[in-house]
């Protein structure tokens, strides 16, 4: 068990060891939670994850954190500091989801549910924005992995309507963190399918990425712009979205609008021309099977 | 509401419909639950799904029927009536699988997974075939409505092993179910990169397979060379499944072993010729767009 301390552990281990497990410690007292969760969420300790996983009630703690601001979100009355104590808490979790020990378990109790409420939350505000941001990095934490595991688990908790709409109305950071959750879902050649098979699925997806690249003629994002290209050129790798982008790519991603704006990243430059030469009738396509 | 007394209904079925919610009643208390469960099972009245799930108590009753065995079944003492009696509950929650008012709550409270330790169960006798078939049915009952839903919470809860574990060990009904169950996986485009994408799924699906044809070389069987047929035929849509079938699909299936087995069933026949039609190198696949 990992959790357990190495016999080889130096004594400044051992004390920043200790000083987590105080800290984790902390957590379960309402009086000292706030300090022990912002102090945590800044905490690289390696074995972090494990340590609050295994520790008795953390789990518990942390969700209660969660739950205790659903009755906030329904109102436009969330403060910085509600929205901040929520995301140290987010912190952890993502912690957790990103360690290859916990992650398993993480998925097994559908602890990502419980995040869900928060990306539907539409009001504007600074710290619901942050909310939702904070939400959207544990899901791509999960979704980096590209384990099959957590892929089947993202589809079947319908994390994708979420998605879709943090991408149109989000804030530049929170459209770059749902693009690039659909990006890894992409990339997955059963996402990908899942995606391409249902037609209404596939219709929302291109709908949504049109009105990205709408939007970057007004506020143009290379960073943005990336994920959205990327977006559309694994879709050329099914036919059936293939010949439907064949229609209803948006004519700014040929016309030349975004040249200057790319020319100085040779990958999305790269992703552009391939996407666009995937799209030229009778193309061979070069990057998929289908 | 279906599940409202419609105001055309003759004096006949609304008698039919008394006697329904006096059952339900019934199955409430532990003295008259075994006769309301077996009467149930039986009754066909086409809103009994909606009159069940909807009533206080009944799911959590049946849920508790299915609960009550967990403990007999990692012993081999089942009993034939033991058996029987859960099979009635079974056949009450196949009825709510497969309502189109009651199956999305009936996947959303994940009931299905109440039922998958029956189907790891491995004693031989009826008592325990019984159930591993009943338990099937009800999944069955889900799989060919060809709903993604469905398929998704399939996939995501891992339903497959169950099936192949089913198809290899069971008595000739048990692998119709658990094959039948694949197939329908199979016949969706998601399901069928879900399988072919992955080696070790893929390998794990073909072996079992395999298996199963050369256990009809002693216990032939039309029914089941049918859907064994039919899931290889399904996998023939998949290139990469294409190549390795070219290589793993049995020998006996090519050599005319079977021949005389499929003699008057033409739609195995042609299910057959088009599966080694689609292994011929170079043959253009007739079925599938990969």
């Amino acid at each position: 068990m990992s959790a357990e301390p190495s016999p080889v552990m130096s004594p400044q281990q051992q004390a920043e060891r200790e000083k987590v497990y105080q800290l984790i410690i902390e957590l379960a007292y309402p009086a000292t939670r706030e300090t022990a969760l912002l102090e945590l969420s800044k905490n690289t300790y390696a074995d972090l994850a494990p340590m609050l996983w295994k520790s008795v009630g953390t789990t518990c703690t942390l969700l209660q954190e969660i739950v205790n601001i659903y009755p906030i979100i329904t109102t436009p009355v969330l403060k910085a500091n509600q929205s901040n104590r929520v995301c140290y808490a987010l912190t952890l979790l993502q912690c957790v989801a990103s360690h290859p020990e916990t992650r398993p378990a993480f998925l097994r109790d559908q602890i990502p549910m419980y995040l869900y409420p928060f990306l539907s939350t539409t009001f504007k505000s600074r710290p619901f924005e942050q909310l939702r941001l904070t939400t959207l990095g544990v899901i791509n934490a999960l979704a980096e992995t590209g384990d099959t595991e957590v892929l089947i688990f993202l589809i079947w908790s319908e994390v994708v309507p979420h998605c879709l709409t943090n991408m149109v109305r989000g804030s530049k950071l929170t459209k770059i963190a749902a693009t690039s959750i659909l990006e890894k879902i992409l990339l997955d050649e059963m996402g990908l399918t899942y995606i391409c098979e249902n037609h209404d699925r596939f219709s929302q997806v291109a709908i949504t990425l049109g009105k990205m690249v709408i939007h970057m003629l007004k506020f143009p994002c290379l960073r943005v712009l990336k994920h959205v290209v990327r977006c559309y050129l694994l879709l050329t790798e099914n036919a059936r979205a293939r010949s439907a982008l064949r229609v209803c790519l948006p004519d700014l991603l040929r016309d030349g609008t975004f040249t200057s704006l790319v020319q100085h990243d040779t990958c999305t430059k790269q992703w552009l021309q391939m996407l666009l030469k995937n799209l030229q009738t009778n193309a061979v396509n070069p990057m998929g099977s289908s």
